[in-house]
Parts: structure tokens; sequence; C-alpha cells
């Protein structure tokens, strides 16, 4: 598998990352996944957009964004992926630091990891929908950074995977926020709702593509405080991410919704996506 | 420099870490800093006791504890620190993982890394006080674990440095929680006032040492939750680590405490707590 790693691009097993790089020690780091519909990352400027940023808020000091997509083709190429759905993951921490302590230098070097990896569509949840629990929201503050630090992330996706669900949808002081992995959306008489952006939640791509397409389809949009009590008055739940794409939530915390039959703005706005990434792709 | 690294000692060039090593893509490990006081480390079982607190928080199924204290031993050794003051730092994430995806898999392999330094004490600070700031906790609500998901604290130590103060002490909701890397206590009227534990806080070992120390001292010792509000009223701001053992605060949010002179609670548990650790030691 050939992968990036600090300017060149080596086999897997020739990557060695420090101990002493704060992604290790600190989850001192940022990351993008992007999706590849051959053949063509689909929405690398908005990626490409939110990784300066997330680098930006947590002064990392990376500038040689111009060369990524080129690198991201060229893996693509070199791993035979040219004809296969997949998805590119970049990170980039703050670097090496030693000796071991919490606060940095200006100027670090930042370690630069990339790789491509053949990812299938999600098409079955796509179709026939998944169930969400529900949990508190116990992250930090600025969940709008797409930073490694992804603890919070990762144990409520575990309790999920035990509990036999796909996602756990998050609230917070008794408002929705979004999944661990997804940002959410509701339907509620050919109403999309979603939470505002805030530090509370992801700025997703998928997110913004979703808006503008509800805006083209004449399908309102409102951005608010969605609260947990809300929760059951909605005609469809929908899970919003790069590899999700739009994913129908046919059980959320046990209730039923629609029958477990996902609604027409999810089959619409699912083919609507589709048509998008065809056009921008081959 | 040598460090162990999965069962072997290394010199730390040879340590090669996977950039799918779970620490390095979700901040996914724990960690302990334990102090060596020649010849010994201090508090050692205190130290481990957290470690597996941590790690069953977490989920991460490592089991060879037993080893742990003979390689920090010989660490020192190899290293030429049998005299010197110095710290052993231990991280052992959950381990390996390819594909990436947040859940994890039972029994993982953990990834093991420990390596030992010269760390001197921190004398100053410790005779002529620090200055502190003060910011709103915005950390996950998991701060009894000690993660190496670090970012909150590495950004609120940065804005430290940059401040020209030595620690952040935070405040959630109202009430001060602890510092960045320290926990933080209060005397008023030769009465010892610090934060419960709770997940709001780390346990911290040096908490407990002065919280026995003052009982044996017949200092009122009360762990309660205390508002921002009441900063001003206090006579000493003590803050407490492994590495920093008691620093005083002569300064805090710009307000200057007892006209910068570090109190006599503060002197009395300094040389308490050094006579515990010169005792324990050679």
């Amino acid at each position: 598998m050939w992968v990036f790693y600090n300017g060149k691009i080596l086999d897997l097993e020739n990557v060695t990352i420090s101990p002493f790089d704060r992604a290790f020690q600190f989850g001192d780091g940022v990351y993008e996944v992007i999706r590849y519909y051959p053949e063509k990352f689909f929405e690398y400027d908005s990626h490409l957009d939110r990784l300066k940023s997330s680098l930006k808020k947590l002064e990392i000091s990376f500038t040689a964004f111009v060369n990524i997509e080129s690198i991201l083709y060229e893996l693509i190429r070199k791993n035979n992926l040219d004809d296969q759905l997949s998805i590119a993951y970049i990170q980039i921490s703050r670097g090496v630091q030693f000796p071991r302590r919490h606060y940095f230098d200006d100027g670090m070097e930042p370690t630069v990891f990339m790789y491509v990896e053949k990812f299938p569509a999600r098409q079955e949840e796509m179709k026939s929908g998944v169930k969400a629990g529900l949990e508190e929201d116990i992250r930090w503050m600025r969940c709008d950074i797409k930073t490694t630090s992804l603890l919070p992330n990762v144990l409520s996706k575990q309790r999920a995977v035990k509990n036999g669900v796909t996602e756990i949808i998050w609230h917070r002081n008794g408002f929705i926020t979004e999944g661990t992995q997804t940002n959410v959306c509701f339907i509620k008489n050919n109403e999309l709702i979603t939470p505002p952006l805030s530090n509370f939640i992801l700025p997703g791509i998928t997110r913004g593509i979703v808006l503008r397409l509800c805006k083209k389809l004449g399908i309102t949009t409102t951005e608010r405080d969605i609260k947990l009590s809300e929760l059951n008055g909605f005609d469809e739940i929908l899970l919003l991410s790069t590899t999700a794409e739009v994913i129908p939530v046919i059980e959320a915390d046990g209730k039923i919704i629609n029958n477990r039959i996902p609604g027409p703005v999810c089959r619409l706005l699912q083919g609507e996506y589709q048509k998008l990434y065809n056009a921008e792709s081959r």
C-alpha cells in the first residue's frame, strides 16, 4: 500500500512515526476524509477549506496545500484505485517535539500522513436505513474543529456497535447536536431542519451540500436549535457525512420512524446527491 | 536515549510507531508521569492504580502491569540517571488497527511506550510562586481519565505561555475545576479547600498526598464546589502535581495574592512533601 508521509510516497511499512509526534502524545492534529468517486475527488475544495480552518484554529503552521490534490491522485494511481470508489485520509499533526511538554514552539514542522483506500458505498444502509441511539454529548466545546482528539467519538461509537445501532445522535443541554461521525437533520412537512453551525457541531461538507440541494429543490431549510423532546415528532431523520452520503434513520432510541420506511425527502436527496457526484466525476 | 517500546528496550531512534496506531489517529490512549527521586519512583503504586483505572474506563485490555516497575528502573540505569531527579513517562494506547475506523476490536494488542528523562525540580517556582490565568473549562466531561486526547489542555497551556503566566485555572459553570496540568487547592483560615473528585477533575496523586498530609498536620480539609467568585477571598492558592509538587500562586487573573508572598500553609506542605519523598527514597 502506497501512502504519503512527510514529503515522500512510501510503502506503508516504511512509515515510522516518532513516539514524540504530538498526535501520538497529545491528539494534537487535524484530519479530513474525502470521497473519491471515479475519477474525481468530490468537493475537494470544501474539504481543503475546512482543513485550512482546522489548522488555523489550532495554530498549526502548514502551508503546502497546493501539492495535496496531485499527491492524492498519484496515490490513487499507484494503488490501482482509479476506477474504485475510495476515500482519501489526510492527517496533519503539529509535528515532533522533544522533550515532551504541553505547549508548543512556533513554526514547528508538521507531520503529514495521507493514504487512499478502497471504500465501498454504504448501499444497504442508504437503501434500508439504520438504527440510531441517543446519548448526552460530553465532548469538548470546540467540536467545530476536525481534530484527532477523537476519544469521545470513539467511545460513543463503540457503545453504538455493542448495542446493535449504527450511530449515536448526541444531545447537549437538551438540544440535538450531531452524530459521532455524521451531521443530523430532520424532515417535517417537507421542511428540512438541522442544528445551526456553532462550536458544538462540525461544519459538515455533506451538510452544506444537502442544504444547497434543498434550496434548489424548493425544500424549505431551517437551521435552528432542536429540542431532544421534538425527536418523536419528525417525519424523517437523516444522517449526513462524506461516506454515509444521506442515510435514513428508521429507528431512533428504540422508537420507530415512519414504519421503518425511508421517506420521500430522503430518497429525493439521495438521488440528487448521486447526480451531483456523477456530474462532477467521470 | 534508551526507551521501552512494545516489549523491548531500544534506542529512541529505533522506535517506529505505526500511522495506524490509535493514539496517532484518535488520541486513543492513556498515560502517567511518575517522579523519580533518587533512587526510587515516588508513589509508584498510586500511579499504577490510576493507570489501571484509566485503562479500564477506556476498555484497553493491557495486563502486563507486573513488569512496568522493573523496566522503569532498568531505563533509569541504562540512561545513567540513577542519581538524577527524573521522571518516567508511560503511555499505553489501544494499539494498531487497520483499516481505520472509530470503533475497536476486543482484545487488541496495546502499544506501550515508556521513557525516563532527567527533570529538575521546579525550585524557583516553588520558592517564589507563579502567576495563573483563568479560563472556562471547555474539556469533555470525563476529565477523570488521564488520556492522551489532550488538545484542550495544550491550547490553554499555550495561551498561558503567550500571556506570561505559568498555569491556567479552569472554571466550569461558575465553579473552579483544576489547572491544565495541576489540581488546585485553596487556603482560608488554616483550612484547605479543594474541588471534590468527580468526572470534571483528574484524581491527582499529589492532591491525594496533600490531603493526607493535612490530616496528619491538623489542617482541616474540605472537598467542596468552589465558586469562581470566591477566588479573591482566599489566603493562599496552591497548584499540585507530580512535577510541580506544591507551587504557590502569587497572582491569579491579575489579582495579587497575599502581597505576592507564598503563605505559611504552602511552606509547611512543601516541607512535609519533601520529607515524605526523602523518607521513601534513599
